[in-house]
């Protein structure tokens, strides 16, 4: 099937304006609240049209956020093996998106989190229900322990991400990967799987 | 003796001129080659003026980074003590400033930097040469490694800061200090001076 809607003005303008409805009700509700019939009202349109251009809500997020990357596909294979890599395959998955082309993307998406409340919204809701909980279910992890590891994991990937491409400090900016990988996959191993002591004791 | 420039309006004048020009200088020169003479050309004014108004090139660049703290006096106090607990007095140092009412405008400084390359380069000037060479200092780190290691620290600390304060993820943007430096300070603590295989070998 060709499709030719992406050369139709009109099309593309409701596209535009669901896309617009859905960053604000995903900023606002965050992910698990908010509905496509609550993004479909604010859009003025049928939630069926929604589904019919995007998919689930799910697509309808990544789309919203310009995701250069679908996590549902990426995070499962990153985090499949053996359980003592998992943190060097997460910084692995992490800097090949990043050191991509597909990165620009995603420096311009931080950058645009750090100065406006209402993409870190959305950053957040990014992070938390695509990216680290899918990692930790894929992991195993206790539930009771995963948000405060995956929030952890969270410091140290933003952290990375910052240092390498936004801030650029040398020699981190420039390092090869695998030498990042032996630095930091430790770190996220710990923060993924290892005992905290002082972290979730009362 | 009482000060009143900050009333005389033609002397704030200068001093923010000043400032601009330090600004200027400090982002395209770095911290090290920006001479408080090039400063003072691009300011219009005598050298001996800026030495008047802030004294050293290094309080002058804490005043025109609006540094809400003096990292000179603030990390040797954090380093003092057994090396074994660095990382953790230097993760608890960084969350008393940024858990205080000065950490606001260190806040802003982060959002701007990452929205503005200029910034962006300002900031590095002042983690690198004024929070990590210090630190790295007090703990008598081979100099080869030293960058490195400080480069990992700050994608730590950054992360942190970024997940914390401006992402606000759950739970670590109100979890208690004290847990954060159970769980974020034997990562720092390994950056500034365990062994990491595969790091700096060739």
């Amino acid at each position: 099937m060709v499709r030719r809607s992406g050369r139709r003005p009109g099309n593309q303008d409701t596209k535009q304006s669901i896309l617009e409805s859905a960053r604000t009700v995903f900023a606002e509700a965050g992910f698990d609240k908010a509905s496509v019939r609550a993004i479909a009202a604010a859009a003025g349109v049928d939630a069926a049209l929604i589904h019919h251009y995007f998919g689930t809500k799910e697509k309808l997020f990544l789309a919203a956020m310009n995701s250069p990357i679908n996590p549902a596909e990426l995070i499962p294979r990153a985090m499949a093996g053996p359980r003592e890599q998992a943190g060097e395959r997460l910084v692995a998955t992490v800097l090949s998106v990043w050191d991509s082309p597909a990165g620009a993307a995603a420096v311009a998406l931080l950058r645009s989190a750090m100065s406006n409340e209402w993409t870190a919204r959305l950053m957040r809701e990014f992070v938390v229900t695509q990216v680290l909980r899918r990692a930790i279910k894929e992991l195993d992890i206790d539930e009771k322990e995963a948000p405060t590891r995956a929030a952890l994991v969270a410091t140290q990937i933003a952290g990375l991400a910052m240092v390498r491409y936004v801030l650029k400090v040398e020699p981190v900016a420039s390092a090869p990967a695998e030498r990042l990988v032996a630095a930091i996959g430790p770190t996220v191993q710990r923060y993924l799987m290892d005992d905290l002591p002082g972290v979730f004791d009362a």
